[in-house]
């Protein structure tokens, strides 16, 4: 198989190979079904509770504020419709750099008279003190803002939004799903009702990701049946993914501080030659993720350099990759007043735990030819 | 690892090896987000669109009618309240012995101005021709009857009954997800507008399923975000689970006639065998999955006969085991009539692919042992 060097951890992470091997055993003769009373059932339910524990570690929660979902995305949603389902219809607030599982299911709620508010951010990606200020005096019910931007990277100091959201009465959720090992992600200091984790984002497996939430918050489930996850998410639960989820949020804490201090050095080669060559790189004054850079060369085209990378043996992103093919500008841009044709220019690196100095050091080398290319060809065409 | 002898094939099946062999590039190098447009994400994409082919070839659909989901729970609540979210409310009805992610997924409609409607079913377990017709003249427009009933294998015969709803103007779905590989589970021939299968069920993997569904039928996704599966349900895909959920598949409908063929004789040991000891078997008069058994002796209570049989080896339900734990009847049994003590005593043994005739003749002499103690003990009480 042709292995690209992989620069794209934001979109999903390769399995982590411990995570890998502890899930094996039950894609094996430990298969078992957890609401089963039996010798398999019961095997089943205790790695269940083993994983729910290390998940809750890992965020600073109690075990029994775990809700395990299909992922991030399901998490997401559960948390804004199943809450909105208990209430009279109000205002639903989120930011206007949310991933679309937040963005799209907060616009889902108009449909059942909610009145959906964005939050502005500044031209870095940060949310703007006075929009959210103007925000929560509609006194919203439900506001979600991310922890991390999947696509600049950029960190939102959510304790203070939190303690300012729920001072008007609203429950404030915080999709870390970028955020997990990476930056210390604390249930209790966040001091927000609800968070969502996933799997995949950190060298976990995909089709697993969790809903944290306060007790006090009720919540409807998406998915009735019966009645696993306190009755919050149905279905037979996913033995072998949460196992590895849980091992993969015990990792992803126990080497949060190691790994940020190797992606911030190959961060900081590669901005340093993407500087060289003229790079816009985006949200370069706020906290960001250590190994996230968003950036783009004006005149140039994302997709087109993006293409030529791959036939150069680097996966890279552009634009939004976490959601299917959509030819629109990046959202995330487009909030922080970036024109819509830089914002198309606009190419993701997200690098990772087995990302090397050479593979950054042979990433911009390759990027100077490209450019020096497509540079000529526009000049030619001009 | 202490191995009993495993007769739960109906709460979930062994990994098929070679479906397990199918995944596991896909839990290394071949990871992937399938919406990233580098050699990673097509790979994975590749491989999604192969399996989609899969599962609509062993359900007769088209592959553009399939839609995955994390299972079978998610498959029913979509369908039902997904379609639920584009119309006016009106009645839904289901048959009494559904799944619960069948039965309460109707009922949350109910919230939302839905009248529910219960559809009967004989002393046997299957459908009541005079109910079933009473509840189509109160033309509902959400009709859901399972193919094959999870706790006493009874099979309906959906086709007419389709076809009467469907000409009431209803939208007609079934649960397929414990008739797949087991009985002939053809889309067009069946006539209805949806129908759910599941990996778990089939030897593939927990976590996946798919709502197959003729795109007349309107719906609304229950998790909005990337718009992946046609805007129907976001989320990344579930690739590793999507690849062993395809080849699951294929095998189903490949070893399906062998397979019916062993079990039959399988289950008609077992059942002569529980037939000498004075068991009371639920709907042998009817329609049956192969291999599939639902019995209650007069006097003895199941989850302590189940306990006594899990000690001795051998891994059983006691009423629905797919369900958390529920000291309720079986919903099935009352719904056909039994009384709550029988139902109460009610064990389901579910035999599979690996189960030798060998663990069938031992399941009996242990069977025997067991029941003449307890009821030593209970005349010993009496």
């Amino acid at each position: 198989m042709f292995a690209p060097v992989y620069f794209d951890h934001n979109a999903t992470t390769p399995l982590d190979p411990q995570v890998r091997e502890a899930m094996l055993p039950y894609l094996g003769a430990r298969f078992g079904n957890a609401s089963s009373r039996h010798e398999y059932g019961r095997q089943a339910r205790a790695a269940i509770d083993a994983a729910r524990a290390q998940v809750a570690a890992a965020v600073g929660a109690h075990p029994t504020e775990v809700i395990f979902t299909s992922g991030g995305s399901e998490a997401n949603n559960l948390f804004l419709k199943g809450a909105a389902a208990t209430m009279k219809p109000g205002r639903v607030a989120v930011s206007a750099i949310e991933h679309p599982c937040v963005r799209e299911a907060a616009k889902r709620l108009v449909k059942q008279g909610w009145q959906f508010d964005e939050i502005g951010v500044d031209a870095q990606g940060v949310v703007d003190e006075a929009a959210f200020a103007k925000v929560m005096d509609g006194r919203p019910r439900l506001v979600s803002v991310m922890l991390a931007n999947n696509e600049s990277g950029v960190l939102q100091s959510i304790a203070p939004l939190a303690t300012a959201a729920r001072a008007q009465g609203a429950f404030f959720h915080t999709d870390a799903v970028q955020a997990l090992g990476k930056v210390p992600v604390d249930f209790r200091a966040l001091g927000v009702n609800a968070l969502t984790v996933s799997g995949h984002k950190i060298y976990g497996p995909i089709g697993v990701g969790a809903l944290v939430i306060d007790k006090r918050v009720e919540v409807a489930p998406l998915i009735d049946g019966g009645g696993q996850e306190r009755g919050l998410r149905s279905g037979t639960e996913n033995l072998a993914a949460i196992v590895g989820f849980g091992l993969a949020c015990e990792l992803a804490e126990s080497r949060r501080a190691s790994d940020a201090a190797c992606l911030t050095q190959l961060k900081a080669k590669l901005e340093s030659g993407l500087g060289g060559l003229g790079a816009r790189v985006f949200s370069a004054g706020a906290a960001r993720l250590a190994g996230t850079s968003f950036f783009a060369f004006d005149g140039i085209d994302g997709e087109t350099l993006v293409g030529k990378l791959d036939r150069a043996g680097f996966a890279c992103a552009s634009g939004s990759a976490c959601s299917s093919a959509n030819p629109e500008p990046s959202k995330t841009l487009l909030a922080m007043g970036v024109a819509p044709e830089m914002a198309r220019g606009a190419i993701r690196i997200s690098l990772g735990r087995a990302t090397t100095d050479d593979e950054v050091g042979r990433f911009i080398g390759v990027l100077t030819e490209e450019l020096k290319r497509l540079r000529g060809l526009s000049a030619m065409a001009s």
